[in-house]
């Protein structure tokens, strides 16, 4: 049996981390396992290069978003079986809620709050156009949602923890109110998978869907992952019905049937590559606890919190306090936070910024300490007390940030 | 200014080929260029291991699939900053399709044909299913397609060359046929892209879509590509209404506002590392010309079904014999031709199967020559004639194939 890691202390070396970064920004895009490369090449060399078409069968192509769901599954409180990777996470919530949607379909009410990250807002509303039977997006303030849940709502479609914010919705408590009333669910778990422990099969939860580029580390672009509840995987129907969820893809048969289970959230050709990275990035977190993730994450949260707070009082906190109610990040209102982030990012001090004034740091114990906590704290004083955040440079608004 | 590389004499020492194999399946899984390797190596360890979330803007990860969309543009005769690159072919059909439909709101059928690949059939009926609004799909037999374009037809949805037979359908008359009867126009380029010259603008076409795993070798699981007319561009719209499709992705509006022209058909975060193969596949295809590959190609299909028709007189041609109406593939049917092409693959020969007696040789002249054409007959004709097909190991059937 392979030996568990120590986190931080032990997983630290497991990355690439470049001289005179402190990196806190791995709830955007995660830092680098160092066995991606050499895993990422092998695939590239061995199994397409040498292998070529046969590599399907021989590496496991074809098995392998399911493998890899499975492994996802056991960070997420998931059933065997009830994960699939592939696409890009936009996707998998317009899967997720178009099946959610037709389970429900004497109910035309989304609702969601202002919180959620934009494009599951813009997918919904592309949805919504194509069904073209008035169904509609309801938005309210994140702290109004448990309110706003009545029988005319036909699906709860929500982000665990806001991009923004870091606030974290009480998945639990929301689910059981909602099912209470008929309403389904879908989650987006974004900013949890790798950040904190999710139990989806103990929240009851219907569906939801995550990325594996920011906390688990997959790299830029990685594919998405798709849980459908087993009490639903074998009657959810997928709006995205290509050939890999077809019960028999290789039959080529001119009608479609869907697969059983949630093989069926399949759509077209697994991205082989980007599979790679995701196999190397997950043989840390095999062997790391999600709970002592957690309780260093919001050890360090807490020390950053104090640190900014003391140092720094023209920031405003606007993550929750309290440790169950935010994910693993913290964020502060500042006017002046796109400025502010240039310059950090200019001192090495990489977290990001999210409009309109939101200055968002990461936690990602895997490969951030004390020490970097502490030393970011710092770098943060000398560019907002000292003021250096108003230098011209940093006022030049980027393509993408 | 580079050089130009003359198909096959300078292009093949750029492909890596196992030893004791004769690849006749680059029209499902392109070889590996050499340079791929490297270049993903470099985006892993450099771009993202030591910049990290700041590559989006130091390596254009952002402005990779509309770059990576104008190098392809080139080889399928279409409009500098009409084609963008993301997500699964899958994907890019549904999306095309759903744009079609909505620009002749008032017809509802979509015609297509028995030869379509299964995949773009499927999303249709999802689509339909999701859509509710009584539209049908109507599937013919690929020689009466023209007959049955109509003013009944809203949408005609093809894939230019047959997955099977290799059959090309005529994509400029039948795109005037249809656009004189009001049809919109959807083009598959699976079996087009790399393979031969497209004609785009030239044909009027409407929508078109394709993978670059095949011809284009970008490797398995490759990124897809859809092509909007210019004048659909800033009309058609998106279903799949991603951030990245947004106008101002990084404003996290709650609202949808599409991007001009073809950028509005991206969806979600690029797959970055995949790109990064695309962009060393595309270094070669910069620098051959497109008709002397079409030119190489039907040589060595004639070579090849001269070669073949002599040797084993079982092998019956489904593939036509006139070279404007064929792809760059060979196709015979057989009875055996399942456990035949697992002799042919244990013999290094290989090519594909396809349902239900199919058996199906890519020819791709970047890497292949009349050498090994002859080399591959030869052993069809051993494994054929000589029976080498009907030993027990052969018939046993793999999960893929």
């Amino acid at each position: 049996m392979t030996q568990k890691l120590r986190v931080y202390e032990d997983t630290k070396a497991l990355f690439h981390l470049p001289d005179g970064v402190i990196y806190l920004d791995g709830n955007s895009l995660g830092a680098l396992p160092l066995g991606v490369a050499e895993r990422v090449n092998r695939v590239i060399t061995v199994e397409w290069g040498h292998e070529l078409i046969r590599a399907w069968n021989t590496a496991d192509w074809y098995v392998q978003p399911r493998r890899l769901g499975d492994r996802i599954a056991r960070l997420i409180g998931a059933e065997p079986g009830s994960v699939m990777v592939g696409d890009t996470l936009s996707l998998k919530v317009y899967q997720a809620l178009a099946a959610a949607l037709e389970m429900n379909a004497a109910r035309k009410l989304i609702l969601s709050d202002t919180g959620n990250f934009p494009t599951d807002l813009y997918m919904a509303e592309g949805l919504i156009a194509t069904l073209g039977r008035g169904h509609q997006l309801r938005l309210v303030a994140p702290e109004a949602i448990e309110a706003a849940l009545s029988e005319e709502i036909a699906v709860l479609y929500l982000t665990e923890v806001d991009y923004r914010t870091g606030r974290r919705h009480d998945m639990a408590k929301l689910t059981a109110k909602a099912h209470a009333l008929g309403i389904v669910t879908v989650w987006d778990l974004a900013h949890s998978a790798g950040a904190l422990p999710v139990d989806l099969a103990g929240a009851g939860a219907d569906f939801a869907a995550g990325c594996t580029y920011k906390y688990l580390n997959a790299g830029p672009g990685a594919p998405a992952f798709l849980y459908v509840a087993p009490r639903h995987a074998g009657s959810a129907r997928s709006a995205l019905s290509g050939w890999m969820g077809h019960e028999k893809p290789f039959a080529f048969e001119l009608g479609y049937a869907a697969a059983s289970g949630v093989e069926r959230m399949r759509v077209g050709t697994p991205p082989v590559l980007a599979m790679a990275a995701l196999e190397a990035s997950l043989d840390i977190w095999d062997r790391v606890d999600i709970a002592e993730v957690r309780a260093w994450s919001l050890d360090l949260s807490d020390l950053l919190i104090d640190e900014v707070e003391r140092r720094c009082p023209q920031l405003k906190l606007v993550t929750p306090r309290a440790p169950t109610q935010r994910g693993s990040q913290v964020s502060f209102a500042f006017e002046g936070g796109y400025a502010a982030m240039q310059a950090l990012i200019a001192r090495g001090v990489i977290g990001d910024f999210r409009a309109p004034d939101i200055m968002r740091f990461g936690i990602t114990p895997l490969y951030i300490g004390e020490d970097e906590i502490i030393r970011a704290a710092e770098i943060i004083e000398e560019v907002i007390a000292g003021e250096e955040w108003r230098r011209p440079e940093y006022q030049v608004v980027n393509a993408v940030t």
